[in-house]
């Protein structure tokens, strides 16, 4: 088995990090890794903002709900979806812009998470831990404003980079028989394999947190699909041009 | 720098495959790989289903505006955005079910892109190529019949894979300054920068396909945002259950 698979399969989630910096020559060099990725129609619909102002990362991180290390890691980023770049170039062929369908934000917003993941196994390759901060949606509106988004664009998620302070072990996944079907979706199996899998995490919780909550992954999942989660995306989202026509 | 940099810069998607199966420990190990990527809130909002039998694969081909490459990568599967197995446990755990939510589909959404892309950087590490077939959403609702998909799971692309029997260039991506930007969104520059790439691209476009159309990357792109692209998808994900709430 390729040593890339090896490195795939040893991803986890890096929230303290030591005070070495990025080298530039590196860092760029993750980006291209990032930009090499797929992308839908070539559109290219992804743009990163870099964000080194202490002042503004910690801004992020309350935005994001507290999340020391958007201000600790060696770089943090966020992630853009982006119809404006294209869209700029309507009025310039003289055609109409429509770009404001729930397509047109499928396309982007696939490209940013395209683009990203490529970046994460590049900087994992060499020795970086990751965070994605999907927080940064509780405050979208601030945080664009933070980073002067125009319409066209919106902030899908931030990333933290640097070197691991810690080695937090791996969090199992699904079972592959419950996330992989054939030839057409059924369920058949699934509530026993998730049984099980609900132990095995609950384990990993209670070991893991020493003494902590134990709680299973239907119970976790099901809160998440029990709320009104992040309601004002919506008006945001319609707000910044995406129209979900 | 990393072989793993190497390999992810060198990615082409690939539409021609030689006749070479994939083995099936093989191809468990890539779903594996694929998982092990990170997950929005521990969701693992997504199912892959896999797609053998040769009248299916032909019906999706043509459903995808006629990509013979469905029919005869080695494997072809379509990844799905899945609430449906989270939201099955709202009740068991007397939760209200409010999982439509703009959100709740910008995190599964997000979640098959990452598995995705980690399962396509896995197999591209063992020799194998791989296209994304975003042309399922010109027809998701024949698609989801044909894969029983039930409210709570949309199909968000295909992937084919299979060892490559064909050995295109890289497509050359737009400039690190315009997509990397430095603490606030601003286009300084892009457009000359924009304007040199257009040459690029143009003439990447009339090299490859010999004599061809050779047009630039602004052209293509404003074409796609100045059409209403995919204009049933919205209607089709409010009937699934998405309902951008």
């Amino acid at each position: 088995m390729s040593s890339v698979i090896d490195l795939l399969k040893s991803h986890k989630s890096i929230r303290k990090f030591t005070g070495q910096k990025i080298e530039p020559e590196l860092f760029d060099i993750l980006i291209d890794a990032g930009q090499a990725a797929a992308t839908s129609s070539f559109l290219q619909g992804s743009t990163i903002v870099r964000i080194t102002d202490p002042r503004k990362r910690r801004e992020i991180a309350e935005f994001a709900g507290n999340q020391p290390y958007v201000e600790t890691a060696a770089e943090f980023m966020i992630f853009c979806a982006d119809l404006k770049r294209a869209g700029n170039y309507c009025e310039a062929y003289e055609k109409p812009f429509e770009g404001d369908f729930t397509e047109h934000f499928i396309i982007a917003t696939v490209d940013v998470a395209l683009m990203a993941q490529s970046l994460v196994t590049a900087a994992e390759s060499v020795g970086l831990g990751i965070c994605y901060i999907g927080g940064i949606r509780n405050n979208p509106g601030p945080v664009s404003e933070l980073l002067e988004l125009p319409k066209g664009v919106y902030p899908v998620f931030g990333l933290c980079l640097g070197y691991p302070d810690q080695d937090p072990e791996i969090k199992p996944r699904l079972p592959r028989s419950v996330i992989l079907k054939q030839e057409v979706y059924n369920e058949e199996g699934d509530p026993e394999a998730i049984a099980e899998y609900d132990d095995l995490i609950s384990e990993y919780y209670r070991t893991r947190t020493g003494g902590g909550h134990g709680i299973t992954w239907s119970e976790q999942v099901s809160t998440l699909l029990s709320e009104k989660s992040r309601p004002h995306m919506k008006k945001f989202l319609v707000e910044k041009g995406f129209k979900f026509r």
